[in-house]
């Protein structure tokens, strides 16, 4: 860590903020300038917390040179994580994922079609939404438990392994009964008691990225899973919020490759919710792939025109079929068998 | 709701739209224009639920006139709510209100000594976090029901009702037990599990604006607590997230006089999360009393350099008596008696 | 268009709308709902200015079904613009093109090198800065006039068409001297005297999108151009800014496909500005050419440790001309020829 | 400076960082830590120049304590500075300066109009657009020189100070000769050679922030024109770009207290371009002097509905009269005389 004084700090004030460091066990090297003072803080392992200095008098900013996160840090795990799900194993080296699925569950006859969809096509994970985050109180809110279980059934079906978002703790149980992998959505992305819960269990997690999250939070938001024991995480990126509303969000797509080099967590990409337009998903899909991603999530529902959520950003069977063939092409060429 | 069709929509597509408008007991007033058609639609109470026709093939755009958000606007309710917290009125014509005290409850000393100082220069209420969310994993996460028995403590001691927010719906029942008012922090502003349940109880609800929230979606979260019946509501704007890093976030002051256009429900500001930076919080305090903000909400610490969280924002006793007396002149000026 | 009248607005305020509406040579179409008015407007060809009818009162919103740009959307000429320049040809169905060199020309021998590079890996035109806008005024501003002789001189000397940016009008001369192509940069996006003037020009032009420039007005700062009789505009995304520092902007790949669907011309992508890091640079040219670029610009210099300008995101020789294997493997995958 | 080197950094990096740094006769001071090595930079005198380190083997990143702006900043200029426009001064402890006109000059008659409105009200200086840029190429432009006539006639014959934008260095000497103050827009905030030209006078000059500028590059921007020669520059924060799009733009007010901190220089806010809402510029125009602003430049037009451009936000002469009376009190509230 690095501590800036004020231009005008007095001697005495940067006298007690090397104090103050010293006390943390830690050494403080002054390092005078001509326009303020820095002090540099050694000896720490890890991230230091800036709380008893950042108050200080005469201190005017703490530069933090450690990071707020370090066992999802790739500088000291070089190693790439995988993550198994049952035959699926997602990160470096493996072929590209790819999950699909309805964006809510509304019956069994549409996420039996999904499914049926999905494994037709050459998907190998099956989402679906049994808790739907709506923006306003009067939209289709999800059908709960009972869609949990036409979603496992589904997959059972159709042999492919189940994800679904759980908002809430009280719904783990629940959740967990039914599904091999558990989503955490933006909404949630710094929802922490949550992410310390899920920390605890014994099952792979899909940590989305917050709406407004840095790339820095979204680490160190897997950390907080991470830190409680579960290292099954997978990072997705599904699209920030900017100025532009041309599309749904802004697919931050650049940092698939920069999160690899900073994690060894694998890294997904959500497509369908990062632009929101159905015609975008088959080409964002693919540059995903390229740029880095070890999968990507794509909503695709029997009959678009007709779904109670996100139709307009969900493929059909024919379109994804279409995508599918694409992505096993691209896939090939990057050297993977998809 | 007006539906605009693609530039080379057929004739057979624009029917469809209108079928399925007139299925839903709706009108469609087609006005055909050079470049394309677009769809009126008439008939409708309240916001129309777009998924039955946004999906349908030729449609590129549903624009929407009536807002996701009805119980809260002020087209339908031009009388202002007034929320009472004891002998506290929120709201039009009221005296501003200043709710002081700690980012988090630290000891039984601190928060009494806080309680005091707050009492002392004239805050109407006592706020205090027992359930701190916090970025990384490894710092302070507050104290939890032992902190909101010392927050009620300090509270009844010096006489001041007390806030303090909730996380999750499980610690509903002790924050009831304790709070005068329930806080919903910024983070869970789309929780809305969260939000119908807060909806449902006897109790005022301060709401935060999420960190990248709109205007609308802002009033729509709302929308959800009122809906399930409670309409003691105040909204509270403290910051959002931009590209500026100066500041702590970028406080959007102008959505107060917006707001209040909008809605009858009354808002509050909180300059300490929106800056970050203790010596705007005055400042910025006057400011938002003068933009028409129906009070403040201040971060105060009998002593900021030993806080365990945000003390760079917060105010120690002078400094928050500076504040409480410019803001006694200030309030004078605009006609209220603080 | 469609104009909204407020919830209260008077039935003489409608009708003045409506009579406005038809003094401009129009039709009204009045759409009365439950909660307001709309009234849409019939009859025009193109784009109406709404400056007439937005500032009456009782008018909530005017929401234009017409977008300000007609001559270079893709719904009145279907058919895709391809850009030429000497031999190269830039858009639909062309290989995809790429254009490198130095950020800024720094010296004769510089410039020779970087050329000599770019043409060795393959690259299909020039880059380089002569007149370089600097965030603060104490560094490197360029060599102007000078420089621009160096990059012509080099690209004759290689063989490669050479594109520099303007950012004056009365540096139009000069560059006209030197350029094969002129580039507007992401600051002057919205310098509408400058693009008036470049429209008059018989001289390719290569837009870049503003740094929050929103595709609209992305395609509106194009369309000032053609307006102008200059037909042969190539757009560049370059990313934009956001709330995300770590990369120095977020690329916004999907408005790749989006203009793609919106507009006839060109688009490529300057991964080495929206990035601002070396490393990402590679992989997010190839992520760009599968999304649908018609080329990439990409920053090399001979040195880059001792670039006087964004050496952090410049390509060595080595690195790029593994870049350009990369890439062609990656177009002849794509179906094209690099 | 303070240098941070990679985790896995070598010593031989290392050490050529440190050779880089004395080759630029500054001192280097390495900080090992346990995950990396930073090295500190002593010696220099203001801001350095990172290029020939910051690309660097090895290096992660460079942390710059000093600024890129000294002539400006407050560290070393704690005196205000005050400018002076024939009667009229800006700056700490002056009454605050209301600068009122149209958005763009119309005719003689709309012009002369706008200015007896302002003076009557009691404005202190007069604006108008001559030459104005339009976001489509289909919009009034603005009236150009002729327009620069009625404007300086129209200040003239009421006797207040007169303030137009110039967009172009070659607007410059018509401009010169008809205002008394040289706007720089925000479209122009980082057109350098602009900024160098005005720093070239002896005129005032009025710098709006950039749409997507920080404070530090706003700054930044200031100081190329002082660094000319001009210190006669007054600031004006006018909104930035963001998600939210409830108001055209969102006014940053807490950089008002941040700049006046920061920077010797007076600042003022432009609350029409902020909001783009009419109902909102008077309150905002409140909020911004309570928040330390040294004026406000607001819009006023003799009939806004008719206003050839943003009449939406235009204030008409009952309304202005009743602002600045609002303003009188609030000013004489502040210990000011208006």
């Amino acid at each position: 860590m690095l501590i800036v004084m004020e231009h005008n700090a007095s001697a005495e004030q940067v006298r007690r903020v090397q104090e103050t460091i010293e006390t943390m066990g830690l050494q403080a090297a002054p390092i005078p300038g001509s326009e303020r003072t820095a002090i540099g803080v050694l000896g720490n392992q890890g991230y230091v917390d800036d709380t008893a200095i950042r108050n200080l008098p005469g201190v005017r900013e703490c530069i933090h040179v450690s990071k707020p996160y370090k066992l999802v840090s790739r500088d000291f795990h070089p190693g790439a994580t995988i993550v198994e799900i049952g035959d699926v194993r997602i990160g470096d080296g493996m072929a590209p994922v790819v999950i699909a699925g309805p964006c809510s569950i509304e019956s069994v006859d549409q996420m039996m079609a999904a499914a049926r969809m999905a494994k037709k096509a050459g998907a190998s994970m099956l989402r679906g939404g049994a808790f739907k985050p709506r923006t306003g109180p009067h939209s289709f809110q999800g059908l709960g438990e009972k869609g949990l279980k036409m979603l496992r059934q589904a997959g059972d079906q159709v042999g492919l392994p189940v994800i679904t978002e759980v908002m809430r703790i009280e719904q783990l149980d629940a959740v967990c009964q039914y599904a091999d992998v558990l989503q955490i959505g933006a909404r949630n992305m710094q929802n922490f008691d949550l992410l310390k819960e899920v920390g605890r269990l014994d099952r792979p997690v899909l940590l989305k990225r917050g709406m407004s999250a840095t790339v820095e939070e979204f680490l160190a938001a897997a950390e907080y899973i991470v830190a409680e024991g579960n290292e099954r995480v997978v990072l997705c990126e599904r699209g920030i919020r900017t100025f532009e509303r041309a599309t749904r969000n802004t697919l931050d797509l650049s940092v698939v490759p920069l999160i690899r080099e900073m994690s060894h967590l694998p890294i997904i990409v959500d497509p369908s919710h990062a632009t929101g337009l159905r015609s975008l998903v088959p080409v964002m899909s693919k540059a995903a792939l390229v740029a880095g991603a070890h999968g990507v999530m794509v909503e695709v529902h029997p009959d678009p025109a007709r779904a109670l959520c996100d139709g307009a950003q969900s493929l059909d069977g024919p379109a994804f079929e279409s995508l599918m063939s694409e992505l096993r092409g691209l896939a090939a060429y990057l050297g993977h068998d998809l």
